[in-house]
């Protein structure tokens, strides 16, 4: 079962991050997430942490990496679901996860997604 | 990492179905999706299994349980994303999945519960 399923929310795509990343996973995520952004012509990705109790600077590393795919095929980025603990300790280990924006929930980081869309065709990176 | 995230996408909830599913595993996602639902108010229940190669009795069950629980909670459950190979061993095994109404992705099925919710007369508040 390692896999992790991109799933198509109308305009959007979500990737609920349920299982520990490792390199060949998160390989496989980026080639699917890539291939699936090709094919619905999404606008934006939603990912989803809030099954993760530690983000390491790994997992910090890879979701940048993902986020600027995703940027790079005219996709905004933005993670939801983090559990406070996280959040705390991203700050504490210095990771800003520079890039990436946020959002307490999938239905928040809908309305981000569609507002930063109507804005303009560009995905600004002020809030 | 041992959770089922529940997430909210508007009226409806999205379980991603990820990881091998066990005893105690069914029974927190059960006490998670029913706590949900009493705070959401939700009237939908998706259940993603695109990442399940396989879907065994005890799996079916247990799906079909947790569409039981969303029913008495008043919430309809659609089951999205399954693989051919899933439906063609299901048949084989003779499992009918009783119940619980299926479609293709995520989108059809929220299409398939906003049309059941417009159906029925008792929700009444959406156009």
């Amino acid at each position: 079962m390692e896999q992790i399923p991109v799933l198509k929310l109308g305009e959007f795509l979500l990737v609920s991050i349920q299982v520990e990343l490792h390199d060949e996973l998160v390989v496989s995520l980026q080639d699917d997430l890539s291939a699936r952004l090709e094919k619905t012509r999404a606008r934006g990705v939603l990912i989803d942490i809030s099954a993760l109790e530690i983000v390491d600077s790994f997992i910090g590393r890879t979701l940048g990496h993902i986020a600027a795919m995703a940027r790079i095929m005219d996709a905004a980025t933005v993670l939801v679901g983090m559990r406070p603990a996280v959040a705390i300790t991203l700050v504490e280990l210095g990771m800003t996860l520079k890039g990436i924006r946020t959002a307490l929930d999938v239905d928040k980081g809908m309305a981000l997604l569609r507002a930063s869309l109507d804005d303009s065709g560009a995905f600004s990176s002020s809030p």
